[in-house]
């Protein structure tokens, strides 16, 4: 994408864009994308996000917007926080949808990674439109990161998340772990759980917790929040007919495998972008192994056990120089716990030579 | 003591007091002490705080200070951040040099708990002096933690430390720990054991680890700093004759029992305030099976090591229902790692009936 000079007002759209994104589901198959429409002095003619799959892609929305207003587009600018789609997907491609509105000129936040998609900038910029690269490009790629994690790797992002006491014990010794966590340590995990389009256990843990694993408010622990994600459980073992995992509050989906990638390219034809794991030791042992763990949540309880499971089983490390890093991302007290959010530290850049 | 209404000058002078208290030495036996002079009308006669063991107190320091520059001290008030003790240690007792000095009114931000020491307040009043409690108590308080907790339980205030993995786990399977934490958390052990007294491991890790138990600058790590808290080895096994624990950098001290109790009574003996204990795993959970920790600082490096020790041997803890639970006193990020600081929740205050 060239790197143009923006305006002002191209500028102050893109923050409204990326605004207007931020108002669309973090989960589903789709990114989260917002469009605001400009003039030729900058006034503002429209704007629109997507507000998830099956209906209208940002740009749409935008021109929508505009034509409801009776406004004219012939001539303006779209500032969009992903570069316009080229595909027919659900919706037709918004590449097609600007030119045929008259739009001349389109700033772009970050581009589509998406293989199918992608091309949009070379097929406006090839009708005569200026396509350039505007501001804000890491919001735009926080906003879509399990979306841009999915489409370029072909699997779901991961989040490994379990919460342990200080010493690193996920229950007691009798395996008791209610509650380690507090409400507010708890009510973060719904809140993020929410973000995802699946939530993972291993058989071991769906048979000997019997969660739910649906996503609650929890000030309201027994109504499930209306949209949930999809329940997924690991391993070769059989569930109990009455298993809560299985109940009708939300979908189910038991994987019969032990092998990770095999279940990520699973969830991946489901369109599954972002699944949030819960362990036990095995699971997260599991995924660990296979390198696919893309982010590490944990919660921390200020409390010792001095006895019973870790959170995470043998990784076949046996010496500090071969433990695989992390970076932390993030550090916030929860109440009276705190959440730890780490990812792995990213390849060095590759210089070219 | 009362509580009695403080002058605007009265409150500027405490946290000036309070100010001067803290560059007093955190580590040694006695308490970090400041006091101002002020004369009828709130102007400063002078000012002055503890240096430490055989230094003079805070009060005589402010009296030299008042003396030193020629002003009269008759019917000055004093703005002490601790009541004036009342006992003949190194020094004589300050209730009676402010006497002497015709000090007419005494400003206290906090009480005297060493019952060796205390009635300084009494000895004021009977000789006709007013003697009211002045702001910045919590902040008086938490400058005289360890010596406040060291005279009135009779033992030294205990820190457990330990640097484990997201997972908890303090070292490798092959025992390899070096350097699970960077530079910034490692430099914020050192800040932290150069206030303690004492710098406690057990046998295991004198001799497996073989450190040298000094504070340096991590910057300078082969220069240990001119000020070293005692090394002190618990346990019974003896240590070979080599162990850099036993080198002149320090002084060194090894308490050949396993009995907590008998150690913390021997290092109170002492006059050790403050013991900073580093483990291991055993040594950890014998402090915390005796109910003597005080402070809990874990350090956390964002990786995850699946297997190795975890920080704390085994409490006879069962279920979680049984868990002690520690409060969340503080937690910082400390570059790529992080420090939590939890204490033991206070029991709850008795209501008289």
């Amino acid at each position: 994408m060239t790197t143009g000079a923006t305006t002002a007002h191209e500028d102050e759209a893109m923050r409204r864009a990326l605004a207007l994104a931020a108002h669309g589901p973090a989960h589903g198959p789709n990114p989260r994308v917002g469009c605001v429409l400009l003039d030729a002095d900058g006034r503002v003619l429209g704007e629109g996000h997507h507000e998830g799959a099956g209906t209208a892609h940002a740009e749409v929305a935008a021109l929508a917007d505009a034509q409801r207003q009776g406004r004219d587009t012939h001539g303006a600018t779209a500032v969009v926080t992903l570069e316009p789609c080229n595909h027919r997907g659900r919706t037709g491609p918004c590449s097609r949808a600007l030119l045929a509105a008259g739009v001349r000129r389109v700033v772009v936040a970050v581009e589509d990674p998406d293989p199918r998609a992608a091309g949009g900038a070379r097929t406006l910029r090839a009708a005569g439109v200026e396509v350039v690269a505007g501001p804000h490009r890491d919001e735009a790629l926080a906003l879509t990161r399990y979306w841009r994690h999915a489409v370029s790797t072909g699997r779901p992002f991961v989040t490994l998340k379990w919460a342990a006491t200080l010493d690193g014990r996920v229950a007691a010794a009798d395996g008791t772990s209610r509650w380690l966590t507090g409400v507010a340590a708890r009510a973060d995990v719904h809140r993020r759980r929410a973000t995802a389009d699946a939530v993972l256990v291993g058989t071991g843990t769906a048979i000997v917790d019997d969660p739910w694993l649906t996503t609650r408010d929890p000030a309201r622990p027994t109504e499930p929040l209306a949209r949930q994600p999809l329940r997924v459980v690991l391993g070769e073992r059989g569930l109990p007919a009455g298993a809560r995992v299985l109940d009708d509050a939300a979908e189910s989906l038991q994987l019969r495998t032990r092998d990770v990638p095999a279940a990520l390219a699973a969830l991946a034809e489901r369109e599954v972008r972002h699944v949030w794991v819960e362990g036990g030791p095995t699971v997260a042992a599991a995924f660990l192994r296979a390198g696919v763990v893309d982010e590490v949540v944990t919660y921390l309880a200020p409390a010792v056990l001095g006895s019973g499971p870790a959170a995470v089983g043998d990784l076949g490390v046996r010496t500090v120089a071969d433990v695989p890093r992390l970076q932390l991302v993030d550090v916030a007290r929860l109440e009276g716990d705190v959440v730890v959010v780490s990812r792995p530290v990213p390849p060095p850049v590759e210089e070219s030579a």
